[in-house]
Formats: C-alpha cells, sequence, structure tokens
C-alpha cells in the first residue's frame, strides 16, 4: 500500500504551540491541510494551477479528528495522507499525524470541489484521472482502526 | 432550553479569513474554544484557575466538525455552546457557529480531564456540581439534525 | 487627551499563548490590526465597507514594536490606538497593549492606502475628514517615551 | 558573505494567507522566527535542548518590519538570516523574506537571552563561541539599503 500513501514531513515551532507545552489542537489541520496541498500539487494541481486554470478550488464540509498523543516543541512529524473516495463534486481523504511511528492523531477530511461562486463544482475530469490509481479502499479502515 | 446555552459574540478579522475570502476552517476551532473557555469562566473554572488550583486542564480528545456555510470578513459571530455528557474524566459538548441567525458549522468536541503530567484526572467535584444543572439531554441531537 | 485615543479590550485564549507560556510575539499584531479595525469602524469605515464602496484598504508597510512586559493565558488586554500623521495616502498610528495600567507592548504601525489591484490610493477624503479631529501630534513621542 | 549567511526555504499556504489574496503581515513573524530557529538548530542550539539543558531561550524584545511585496498563496519564499551583534544577554538578527529574487521583507529582530523565571541570563559560553565566526558586521546596512 506504500504506493498509494503521500508523505509530508514538518517541524514544530514556537507558533504551533500553546501554554499547555503542546501543540494547539487546531493546528493539527493546518498540518493536515498543508500535506493535502502538497499530494494534490504532486499530481500536477496546485492550488493557485487550479484556481486560475480550473476555476476550482476545495473547501473542506466536515471533518473528524481523534487525538492521541500529544506533538511538542521541535518535534518532526509526518503527515500521511490517502484518497479514500470521491462523488460527482466531492473528495474524502484519510489523514494521520506521526512521530517517530507513533500515531499522534487521525483526521477524516471531507472536501467539496467548489466554484469560484463558492457553489459545488465537478471534479476536473483530468484530476479525477490522476486521483483514480491512488485511492486506497482501506484508507478510512486504518484509521478508524488506530488504537 | 435557553437556560441551558452559553452565547459568546466574536467578530471576524483579517486574521481569520484566507485567500479563498472566508474564514478559515481551522479558526472555527479556536472560535469554538474561546466560547467554551468563557462557558466555564462563567461556572467559576478560568483556565489558570484550574490549572493553578486544581492542577487540571481540557485536552481535545476527538471532534467533529461540520461546515455548513461560510463566514466573511467583518461577519459578527455567536457561538452557542452546550455540555451534553460527562464520565468521570470526561466531557462532551455540542457547538454551534451562527452568523444572523444562520447556521455556520456544528462541532461535536469530546474533552479530557487531564493533569500536570498529561494523565487522565477526574473531574474536580465542585466543577461536575456546577455543570450538572447546565447539561442539556438534546444537546447532541440538536446538532447532529441541523441541515 | 482622552478623547483622541480608542480603547480595545481582549482576552488571552489558548491559541495566543505558546510553549514558553505567554502571548507567542507575532499575536500582538493580530491584536494591533483587530484595534486598528474597530477603531475604524467606529469612525464608519468597516473593513469590508471600504473594500467595496470605496475599492481601497489598508495595507501594512512597516512597523515596529518594543516588548516590555509578557501576556499570559486568560489576561485581559486593552489596546490603546491612536492616529499620528498622515499623507496623500498613507496612515500612521502608535498603539500599546495593556494589561492592568502595565504597558506590555508598544506598536508604531505605518499603513499605505491600496486599492484592489494593490497599488497606492489616496485616502478616501470622508475617511480623512474623520480622521483629522483625531490625530494626536504626541502619539508617537508617547509611544517612544515608554520606559 | 555567503557563508555568514543562513537561508531557510518555506512554502505559503492558505492558512498563512488572509482575505486581501496575500499573506497575513504578522506571519512573516512566524517565517522569521521558523527560520531563526533552524539557524540555532544547525549551531547545535535546538530550543527545547537550550531549554532543557541550559534553562534559557530567546525573547524578541523589539523587531522592525519593512513591508515591500506581498507574499500569494503557494508562494516558495527564502527566508535569510544574519547575527550582526550581540550583548551580555542580547542577540541582534536581520533577516530578509525572498521570492523569486524579490525582497518581500526586512526584518530587524532584537531578542534577549532570558531564564526559565522570564529574567535576562548570559548567552551560554558555547553558543556565544558557535555564534562569532556568524556575525556579518554588514548585515544591518543590508536590510536598510533595500530598496
Amino acid at each position: 500500500m506504500s504506493g498509494l500513501v503521500h508523505r509530508f514531513d514538518l517541524r514544530v515551532y514556537y507558533e504551533d504551540t500553546d501554554a499547555a507545552g503542546i501543540v494547539y489542537h487546531s493546528n493539527y489541520l493546518n498540518f493536515a491541510e498543508r500535506a493535502r496541498t502538497e499530494m494534490l500539487r504532486g499530481l500536477g494541481f496546485g492550488q493557485q494551477v487550479m484556481r486560475q486554470r480550473d476555476g476550482v478550488g476545495f473547501a473542506v464540509r466536515r471533518l473528524q479528528v481523534e487525538y492521541l498523543r500529544p506533538a511538542r516543541l521541535d518535534d518532526r512529524l509526518t503527515v500521511e495522507s490517502r484518497f479514500c473516495g470521491c462523488g460527482g463534486a466531492t473528495l474524502d481523504m484519510a489523514q494521520r499525524v506521526l512521530c517517530d511511528e507513533h500515531i499522534l492523531a487521525t483526521l477524516e477530511v471531507f472536501l467539496a470541489c467548489i466554484g469560484r461562486d463558492g457553489r459545488p463544482r465537478r471534479l476536473p475530469p483530468e484530476l479525477r484521472r490522476a486521483l483514480l490509481p491512488n485511492f486506497c479502499r482501506e484508507a478510512r479502515s486504518i484509521v478508524q482502526k488506530t488504537p
């Protein structure tokens, strides 16, 4: 399955932490968004390209996060991202944030493809074609089974 | 049910928005955390007080967000928060973000009470007593039924 | 001088703090921007109104910050803002962040009025008229003299 | 002089931008802090190491930023950092944010070395020794001369 997962590395800086000494919980969503952006860019669909050439972008419609262990200042994190489904105008992803093999958080993210007016738009056919070989049927169960 | 819901108002500033012209999705989690903090403060449990007097704090263990409509620069938002359950060391809340009667987002947030070492700790008995009259059995269904 | 100074109150939440237990230094810029926004709104120049009606907005061209004391979780802060000069397309402001009479930080902020294309635009005449009675010649020296 | 400058690359994501379509002004401070952190880490002084082994950290005492051109979504930025002076308990740095050879912003940052109690502490001697060969007398003038 390793061919189907995208890995994105990042470092925890002071700006990411809070007075409890750990990464503030909403910043995991930012980390996950960076990873999705790089995964799409790797397939040829940078955010600006999509906006300007295709007139579309992605908006988060729904997400679930499970926080298992805290990340701390200076930690080197990896975000693993997998596509796990798509509809006409939607895209589902499963993501995990890891540090040294430990799973810190799991996310399920449901995206909608929208036009410049904010209304739903069909996924560009080229994007759909690029995504298809990268889908991972088991991705969602992987996220759900994390201990 | 109005006695059981806490309302917190806030304004959307440039810092909250992104290049799509709307509030960046992770900032709803920040708005919700501000509202929870004020709700607890209103019951006599400010974050610093809890940390220093009781040696405890709350960590987000799990959350679900549904994004229904975008918020924009200068919008005046209201976060409604309801307690909807608690275990020995956990607290569940249902929250909604509104703008002019429109529901923009709904959140279910599962919190763990933790000690200074990050390990689970029982809810302080005074907090439990203060919370009890504020529980709302229907809170979760309210969130789930949002159209 | 009290008629010339705008006061804006805010609360410090977890999102504003970092692992050093204090407010992260760049967040003072956000606090100051919230205060400028409310000061302009109070004069009838909300950001969205200016963008949509007048086709202009403000961009920060230069700023200086001096950090004197740290703010902490739950602190109630006040941002004081004064206009201290303007050119054809620029506006200078002096701001201070206080907590219980203590000055935590002082800022000098130089703004440029820009059009939708990002190029300099003259200040709208109505804004200039609204600002004039609010200028404070001594504002900059006040900031500079903070101990 | 190339031996004396530290370069740090980063990407602009949605979280960094605002409704004006450009990077929000306070985020340049975050970018600069990431770069300083990596520069110090490269010399063997990671933030956690300094906090735990040496009991010290750095706090920003004063900073000046000049914004010359905006950065946008997906931009690949470089932060150049130079040490330009130090006192017994202080460290001065000059930084620039670039995109494709264009200078977007320049920063002068004055740091204080502080102990766990937040009070000034002398720079650890090993850090001073590590810094010395990296000082750049002309660094400040470089920042000031940016057109």
